[in-house]
């Protein structure tokens, strides 16, 4: 088998594990960086690997509009057209059709949509996702589903978690297809995951869950439909209520989360990978993440400031240039300030997740987490010396 | 002494020759990249160490209105600032005075302008750009200057090539009570360098050239006023009639220059150190220079073109990304792509030093050179395969 989770060492729920694919193993807990179109926003490849990124994460639905799913695998697929030795996901553009995508219309059969390109006219399905997932090439491809807004109703969330394992049947049958009838030469092998959805209804999380085990075994399973617009609370509650009815020995993926104390907090609760475009888009609007909070390098209290963004941090930022510096590059439009706070951004996250693996191995991690989480909601940026 | 220029080898006007700087030697022919304002525009230290870049380039007027020369000082000179611990040259902000401001008034005294940035309104005189370019700290500054269109009359020429003169003498006093008078601790020494104007009339190149000779011996020698709207001819004929008037002995850095061609047809001509925006400024706008013309990675023709941007260039973007990825990067307004461009290209302009400076001290730079611009001139750049 491609694809293997070999556990190290577990602390309640937290785990330290391995996750084995066929571009190399993903150390996990790991976040993993969001490069919708094939570029990490801002970032170069080689930056990705300086900071130690392992599997990182591309869009279905943006790069099947642009540059379409058939020209990246007539170039060799993702990892050769994006240069990208390691891990790759793609995400199904579930999400994107139900977010960013305008006049949709849902049927059992899949979704009509508008794109949010140029406006036309465009239908998603299980198996046209698949194809595309197949063209694009990741490691690891997610399901199509059906995702709502956080706080819908039991009903709304059962409807779309119903269609969701539906539409999983037709995945994985058309993906299983492809193989048999499409095969690629040289493409290495492609794991299918699942995605359990159920909104904040721990009963229709727990149905899913069951439901997804019980068509078979998977390589790992997304909890999707979280950090969509729902409470904090809502989102720990569903995330422990599903401990226990996802398989020990599978990855789990959170999508779409997320903040440094979201990762923490899903570790806690046995998350073992995450992604989000918070660490690129705060990075490309001046917000950097701090050991102590978030920080504006806008603000005039940085205007001679001669610290780094943090100074506990080893990213390739933070060993060279200054909050003087960095402030001075925002306020002038300059690009390497998009790409240095960039940069730091998804170290720390990176790195967040690396620390906590070391913690989980070390057996310290309830202390580790603990203090950690106390000193971030202190947040307090320390003045300017 | 701080700065000293050895000749390794020439070839009619044509030199290969070594500039001592307080932080480093610049192996000439040499391109400078430009840093307006403290950064070369998409581009890390880091890339501009890996292409070889030696001297680079930052701007005093752009840096006295963003974010403000005494800042810099404040925070240990540009040097420390940008974190380029090789040799840095200031330009005076003559050219963005003329160019950039609005409502100038020149008198003899300095020039009265608003701020391309917000308006405000500003005086520059000799003595005040000697006080910014030694608040920012390069190893090299240049005089203040009146730089007029490239095509004026010669009564305008003369009267702003004598009116640089008078302000050339203003310059160096005011550059010699500042060393004095206002030490910095820890500061190296710095070169000021004049710089020749006169327009296209030949008599006026060489009555300046004098004058500034006679008024002492100079660490290198700036020559203004060229690739500002004259022909072509024109500036090789200015260069050709200045080779006898400069000192041999001394560097000749021709301002603002240029694109390949101009690169190798001034070495021809005794040029030594060159500077130009072009390479960043077209490498954001999605052009690349390649040995056979100019490319826009925009083209429908790019669309599946598995080539890099030159097939022959070594740089960090041409030895891993397909010219289909630059593309899709560029309709995707993806800003990797503008790092890469611009990389490309400055790695571009000084490899193409660095070679001629090979061929000069091989003693083939005559056919080097006659090579080089006849496969440029034909300017085909080959079909997709």
């Amino acid at each position: 088998m491609s694809f293997a989770f070999t556990i190290d060492y577990t602390d309640g729920a937290a785990r330290a594990a391995r996750f084995a694919t066929p571009h190399g193993v993903v150390d996990t807990p790991s976040f993993m960086a969001v490069g919708t179109l094939a570029t990490v926003k801002a970032l170069d490849p080689d930056d990705l690997r300086a900071i130690g990124a392992q599997m990182i994460l591309a869009n279905a639905y943006h790069l099947h509009l642009r540059p379409g799913d058939a020209l990246v695998r007539e170039l060799g697929g993702l990892h050769e057209f994006m240069r990208w030795d390691r891990p790759i996901l793609t995400d199904s553009g579930g999400f994107q059709v139900f977010s960013l995508a305008t006049l949709r219309t849902v049927d059992e059969d899949g979704v009509d949509f508008q794109s949010h390109i140029d406006g036309s006219t465009r239908r998603f399905t299980p198996e046209s996702v698949m194809r595309i997932e197949r063209n694009l090439g990741a490691d690891v491809i997610m399901q199509f589903d059906h995702v709502i807004p956080g706080q819908s109703d039991a009903a709304a969330a059962r409807d779309a978690s119903e269609r969701s394992l539906r539409w999983l049947a037709r995945c994985r049958e058309e993906f299983e297809r492809l193989v048999v009838e499409d095969p690629i030469p040289g493409r290495h092998a492609q794991a299918l995951f699942p995605i359990v959805q159920g909104g904040i209804h721990e009963n229709l999380r727990r149905e899913a869950a069951a439901a997804i085990r019980s068509m078979g075994d998977w390589a790992g399973y997304g909890i999707g439909g979280l950090s969509v617009g729902e409470a904090k609370p809502d989102m720990y509650r569903i995330l422990e209520a599903m401990h226990d009815v996802l398989p020990a020995g599978r990855p789990r993926y959170l999508m779409g989360v997320g903040f440094p104390e979201d990762l923490v907090e899903g570790v806690r609760r046995g998350v073992d990978l995450f992604d989000c475009v918070a660490p690129t888009r705060m990075g490309r609007n001046g917000a950097a993440f701090t050991r102590d909070g978030r920080l504006n390098i806008k603000r005039a209290e940085f205007r001679a400031d001669r610290r780094p963004l943090d100074p506990e941090c080893d990213c390739a930022c933070c060993t060279r240039f200054t909050r003087a510096y960095l402030r001075h590059l925002f306020l002038a439009d300059e690009i390497l300030g998009l790409r240095l706070l960039s940069l730091h951004n998804v170290h720390f996250l990176v790195a967040l997740m690396r620390d906590a693996r070391s913690a989980l191995l070390a057996g310290t991690f309830g202390a580790w987490s603990d203090a950690w989480l106390r000193r971030h909601h202190s947040r307090t940026v320390p003045a300017p010396a």
